[in-house]
């Protein structure tokens, strides 16, 4: 392990500390370990369990962070002689524990009744079932309270963290920019994404997740490129920086290739931006998050009954889902070391206790339903969406009946899929858009398409 | 599962034949799925087995190619109704049969004796020991048989294999001409990186290994990027594209930051460049490739002799290793779908049945000791590097003796390491340098420095 200059352990320490106020038993945090890409001496870029990270605070990897009655302690496998040809000079155990102010030693075995917080590698995970004699994938009434207390711990950001979220906007912001620079008619989709990517490797970080950037936004998670980008052609991009820390950005623009929106596409767009300004002003401590999202989703089926697609009561069509034939899924989810955050916890960590995912097409997409608090930070990002494949299912045509018109739908042709996606913290005044700095109108979105043009 | 356009199953059709020829018995080769990022839902992009690709063509997570005495056919799960809502329209499974000239059906238990080629993932793996009863991390005896045909067939490249290789080459080359031409004094090696890696991502295509881009060349894996490029550094880049195919590309330049070498940098680079030069030619039909690694040890000694940095005769010096403390890796391995190709199957692939791996610091670490046939692609890639924990090895101090003159060493301290890198095809004529239109004269490498200053 290489330690970066200036790694201050003290919020990691701290955090340490609140989480044994919180579970008193023992654990193991396990870092995990690099996965292979196509065989073992070539894995994918080593990403630590976000739960290590938060912990720990640095990525090393086969490492276990383990608390018994005696404390913390990190446990390290020693190097390969061979290790500092192929990897360079690591810190010594005495170096590594005093930089993060925990002990250092051998790996040990594991204590059996330890509650556990696993790293998402399958090999890590089959490693600590064969040496717990249990398996993991079914988590003990330790497991879950730990994860309680994690949970408790990740969801109300401190100060690091939200330096951390602060950096991850900052680069995603500049990623953006970098894409709408470069966006003309007959550019490839593949050289916008290379552009934007270079913004954030240039400042030493990659993506937080696979990049989106098509001019098919009505493909929710299209990360292939397989088309030139033309006239006339929205280009949806939704691309999120992480830090070295592995703090995640996550923001989706929707710009118009030739640098004007077409009248269809500007209506779209404006009634995507005023549902998206209904639910971050909504971010309010207290507020239910179902509830910013059915905001969003009221302004914009009021939106859609206004210029003739829905008819009906914007309530009614909201209640029975019929704004999800083209706002399918949630306004957003929680952000933080990953980009859906604790995701791997599933519905413990985004739903609060006695909550549960909705049955309907649409609001069941809904990743988080939680009352809002200082401190948390969740994402914004309604959208609008063209997708056959739900239009013509013969059960949502019959929910929608002659609420949907077709015929009004098909003066918007050009409107696949737009999205508006910003990351908000939550505060204690009025909510705070961590990546305000970009803008989002669609005056300030056109004057930044093709400013890179030569 | 997207078909892209102009898909052509003639060329792994052809192989699927020519493996039935050499293996008959019945087989599975996975896939392989995506492996989790931080959670299930955030995975690293999906990269299929090699074996699959190389048999099927087309990246299909979670599918399994299977023969039976029946012949071939492609076990593919049924998708999810709302699968075309996230991933967009996909083959039906007419079209895939169609396209890929496979019947394709639903997943089937796997026939208990099947021979397996596995996917590196260890979610596959172990679904494939839980469904055949056996742990596969232990091959049977089918299993080895079946390794042995495929490495038959992927030694020798078909037609097809030489185009992607081709257009790896082509993409590789780019990239390392927009990494010099985005070098001087004071950019960051990230920025240097994002350079490269812009090149590859504008083509479609990404990295087939994680780049090195770094002006500490003598750590061999150096991953990160840390450090401010400074007039003086030799900045030493590692980077390979990867074809949608999946064929790798592998070249290393070390150039320098201020565009020019000095004296001392100069005279190591051409000790280097002879000692690949001396290599390249010595790329054969029947020549033995630990001959060629030798070959190239013995020039660099013999360079390094000349100047007076080793003392004594080159050729023992070579058989002492004592050249392996200043070039202490192996001169390159085989090139095709993996960078090293079929490291997954061990030294199975890279060594010809009854050679081993020396025990000799330095020899032990060469990757590939087969007779050169015509069709092999492998790099060649020599080097030189300054290691303080190789350096200052007692055991490998004492074997150097005064056959190393540190005194003379120091006085080349600004070459930290050296590496010249290229892709060659054995040919039944003269090798084919795949990588040949990228220079790599000390002069050509300084004009190429900066040449996208502003």
């Amino acid at each position: 392990m290489f330690l970066p200059a200036g790694f201050d352990a003290t919020p990691f320490r701290a955090r340490r500390a609140r989480l044994r106020e919180r579970f008193a038993g023992p654990l193991i945090v396990d870092a995990g370990r690099p996965a292979p890409r196509n065989y073992p001496g070539n894995p994918f870029p080593f990403r630590a369990s976000s739960h290590f990270l938060y912990l720990v605070g640095l990525p090393i990897d086969g490492a276990r962070l383990v608390a018994d009655a005696d404390g913390f302690a990190l446990e390290v496998a020693p190097l390969h002689p061979d290790d500092a040809l192929w990897h360079g000079a690591s810190a010594s155990r005495e170096e590594l524990a005093a930089a993060l102010d925990l002990p250092v030693r051998d790996p040990a075995a594991p204590t059996r009744e330890a509650a556990l917080l696993l790293p998402a590698d399958a090999a890590s995970r089959h490693v600590l079932s064969a040496a717990l004699g249990r398996d993991v994938e079914t988590p003990s009434e330790a497991d879950l309270a730990l994860q309680d207390a994690i949970i408790a711990l990740r969801l109300v950001h401190d100060a690091h963290a939200i330096a951390e979220l602060e950096r991850a906007a900052e680069a995603t912001v500049a990623a953006h920019r970098a894409g709408m620079a470069a966006t003309r008619p007959g550019v490839h989709e593949h050289q916008i994404r290379a552009a934007m990517e270079a913004a954030l490797r240039a400042r030493g970080m990659g993506t937080s997740y696979n990049p989106i950037v098509t001019t098919r936004g009505e493909v929710l998670h299209e990360n292939a490129q397989r088309h030139v980008a033309q006239a006339g052609d929205l280009l949806l991009a939704d691309v999120g920086a992480e830090t070295p820390g592995g703090f995640a950005g996550d923001v989706t623009r929707t710009w118009p290739v030739a640098g004007t929106y077409s009248a269809t596409q500007r209506t779209i767009y404006d009634l995507v931006l005023a549902a998206h300004a209904a639910a971050v002003a909504a971010c309010r401590p207290g507020a239910r998050y179902r509830d910013v999202h059915l905001e969003a989703c009221r302004v914009l089926a009021e939106g859609l009954v206004a210029i003739g697609i829905l008819r009906g009561d914007p309530a009614e069509l909201v209640a029975d889902g019929v704004h999800a034939l083209l706002f399918p899924h949630g306004v957003g989810h929680l952000l933080g070391l990953d980009v859906h955050d604790m995701e791997d916890l599933g519905d413990r960590a985004g739903y609060a206790p006695g909550r549960e995912r909705s049955a309907q097409f649409g609001l069941g997409y809904l990743r988080l339903d939680r009352d809002l608090q200082p401190g948390m930070a969740v994402t914004i990002e309604p959208g609008f969406y063209q997708v056959p494949a739900i239009l013509e299912r013969p059960a949502l045509r019959a929910l929608a009946g002659d609420r949907l018109d077709t015929d009004e739908l098909a003066k918007f042709a050009d409107v696949r899929g737009i999205r508006i996606e910003d990351d908000v913290l939550i505060t204690d005044a009025a909510p705070r858009v961590l990546t305000q700095a970009l803008g989002r109108t669609a005056a300030e979105v056109e004057a930044a398409v093709g400013a890179g043009a030569g």
